[in-house]
């Protein structure tokens, strides 16, 4: 069924890509698009544009493709007449759900919850599943605060007026190269790259350092760990130093892997102890999985990898997961109704195609599938970064969520072209580096096909 | 093809309403759910619930339903094959647009582009349309201020940890009673509710006040007139005063009619001023149609009811549009890419839907429809006003987006629900206002029938 290669026309994009640049230009912005595709025509880990290339796809729109393209199983749910009042009747879910949202909850994202939470909030990107996540962060963290009183009066006109104590000078703890969304309130939390935030007004919140380890991480135990004790210590004394200024931390955010900053590893031990530095704090620990989760490490979340009966109080989720929200702990779900709400609370069409895409991964056996493809990948970047030492470094990974370091920007982006015009597509993160998204369905053979170009072009460079 | 009119089989939550709710109470908070629904049987104007209720709805999910439940037309275009594609491959439209978009948008958004309006920007939602729209506000004024140089190194260091200047001391000015979503940016400007604001932290960003204005509009032009301008003075004061402050305005965010905050109407000439003052204090003008637009006032987008051929820099929309996004002036676009970007940028199955729906709009004549409707909806508001001056006042409205103040918030809750256990749905907004919010295919018979459920209950009170 799949195709059984790359196939490359044109050099990308091709003609008729750039003439359809040049239409979308009129229309709007269009600095950012690579290229145009003919979605009807790709399949599984192949991505086909309108030029007729067809292209191994390692970056599977910015990591949001769990199954591949038009996987038979999802093609079939969408074709049966019985979900098209689903497609066609958006609720306001959160005051009129349909009569199986109770059930499809249950069947697909209660089905892989993370240890220890049994609770779920729908929403519909990444965005508002952090914004979201981290206004339940804020009500339980003043409510706290407040214990049996209710807000008082001056609360409530207060916020009105967008002054405290009504809107509290609380602030979330973030990390350094760290990506949460674009929204103000997120994005307050994003310091991934200079354009992502210039010239957006922001919030005075905690930054911690994120570890800068050394790879393999096997060889540098040492090191690693030093530099990871050194960002604990800078974590709990920014935690102390906000809360003398005024602006407590009610919550600390972080990814198991800083994606757009530039795959950022750190230890289970390092996960561990932040989250025993929240506790002791008393500000809830929110793992952001948004690119981490949905199988891509070769278990269903990133965080898994820590061991823990109780890794969090709160896991947002989104992309692979086709819906977006966020898992939490029981005390963090908002006292009242309408506090954490907007008129769609995501989208049951969305929801529809997660049930059956969790159903294909475990028939189809995925996240083994992936822990498979993952070493594949990693060894055979050990094996390039051996081959070409002064171009490749900094070879990691967990599952197939895998990344590189190349020389620098410049020769990093040649090889990112290059790459694609040899029919093999994955993308660049933090300064230097590139990363790899496959779908859960890229087996050991398409990691073979991507390295074999990825060898091509770096020994032309 | 239409249900006749209601049908009650029980009061409204039913039994097995409040049994799905307990079920879904183990999972998330139920505090707002109404009631569950079969979205299958719900057909036109009528929602029918899972207790077999049949109820003319006049709230239509929070005024997202553009053309009633089920219209064959969506029906029979997302049974077409043709788009399965569409609907199992979200792409990152940002990067990788599939080959008919700009058709796409050429046909759907731009057909109804506002006065004015070339370029528009697809978003997901109601909220990271605003959201995005402020900050392009933002770039926009920053990017005027600097001239021609670019950023500075400093601009560039000071963002990456939410310092001044990259991340500048901007403002949005907005209007007390308004309402612009819930993410941490939008909700700065958001004053509608205090559970809305309640205990998220915010933004010292200017909040003029919207005129309060005395019903019918007609009657009391003078009156109202005075206020308008009162509003306009104390807002140019208050554009100055944040300007001295340091946190100049970069935006002025307004809804045509203030709808969560209680329908609020001002008059076409007092937006006009608005546009001016906007203009001579350099600020950009943000006209938020989320909840107006898509023909629900008799015209597509409600601020045509002012008349001019320039009125906004920025137009966002959501809701009935069934994809968020915003329009723009040609000056307003992000300079370079990636600043106005996240990973969906919206989705092409909901493109496809409205684009259908804007063909039923105009084949079956849809905003003259909604006129008449809106004629005899607020005709018949103020008869039974006139038959209820203890119970009704300032019915007020535009095409069929309509409202009626009840005695006080007891007694508009007992209306609400003794009206839909009569088999009438409306909505609540303000202090103690109901909101009319049907979808466009209500005729005037389905507005006798809303007034006749009025009526009796009204009668009971
Ligand atoms: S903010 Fe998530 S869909 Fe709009």
């Amino acid at each position: 069924w799949e195709y059984d290669g790359p196939s490359m026309k044109t050099s990308v994009p091709g003609p008729r890509s750039q003439e359809l640049t040049k239409q979308l230009g009129e229309i709007q912005n269009v600095g950012a698009v690579n290229f145009f595709c003919n979605y009807e025509e790709s399949r599984g880990n192949y991505l086909v544009d309108v030029d007729g290339n067809r292209m191994l796809d390692m970056y599977t729109q910015i990591s949001s493709i769990p199954i591949g393209y038009n996987h038979p199983a999802l093609l079939k749910l969408m074709a049966n007449p019985n979900h098209l009042s689903t497609l066609v009747n958006r609720p306001a879910l959160g005051i009129l759900p349909p009569e199986n949202f109770p059930d499809k909850l249950t069947e697909s994202l209660l089905s892989v919850a993370p240890s220890g939470m049994t609770r779920v909030q729908n929403m519909a990107c990444g965005s508002c599943s952090n914004e979201n996540a981290y206004k339940a962060m804020f009500i339980w963290y003043r409510n706290k605060e407040r214990g049996v009183s209710g807000p008082s009066d001056e609360d409530l006109s207060s916020c009105m007026i967008n002054q405290s104590p009504g809107c509290p000078d609380l602030s979330i703890m973030s990390f350094m190269g760290g990506f949460h969304g674009r929204t103000l309130g997120v994005l307050a939390t994003t310091h991934s790259k200079a354009i992502h935030k210039l010239d957006i007004p922001s919030f005075d919140w905690p930054i911690a350092p994120f570890p800068r380890l050394q790879y393999p991480l096997e060889e540098f135990t040492r090191e690693n760990q030093q530099e990871e004790e050194r960002c604990l210590e800078e974590t709990e004394d920014l935690i102390v130093k906000w809360r003398q200024k005024g602006k407590p931390v009610a919550g600390i955010v972080i990814e198991p892997i800083q994606a757009e900053g530039g795959d950022n590893h750190a230890s289970a031990n390092f996960f561990r102890s932040l989250r025993n530095i929240a506790r002791k704090h008393g500000c809830a620990f929110h793992v952001d999985e948004v690119q981490t989760g949905g199988g891509t490490t070769g278990k269903f979340w990133a965080h898994e990898h820590w061991g823990m009966d109780d890794p969090a109080d709160i896991v947002s989720f989104s992309k692979k997961m086709l819906t977006g929200g966020y898992y939490h702990k029981t005390d963090l779900q908002a006292d009242k109704a309408y506090r954490i709400f907007n008129t769609w609370m995501g989208d049951p069409s969305k929801t529809l195609l997660l049930g059956e895409v969790l159903n294909v991964i475990r028939t189809e056996r995925l996240l083994e599938e992936t822990a498979r493809s993952g070493k594949a990948l990693l060894n055979g970047l050990y094996d390039l970064q051996t081959r070409y030492p002064s171009i490749l470094s900094r070879a990691r990974g967990q599952g197939t969520f895998c990344a590189i370091d190349i020389r620098d920007d410049e020769t990093r982006n040649k090889v990112l072209l290059k790459a694609r015009d040899k029919g093999a597509l994955m993308g660049g993160c933090g300064d230097k580096s590139i990363r790899f998204r496959p779908a859960l369905v890229a087996k050991e053979y398409h990691i073979q096909i991507l390295l074999n170009v990825l060898n091509d072009v770096l020994a032309q460079i």
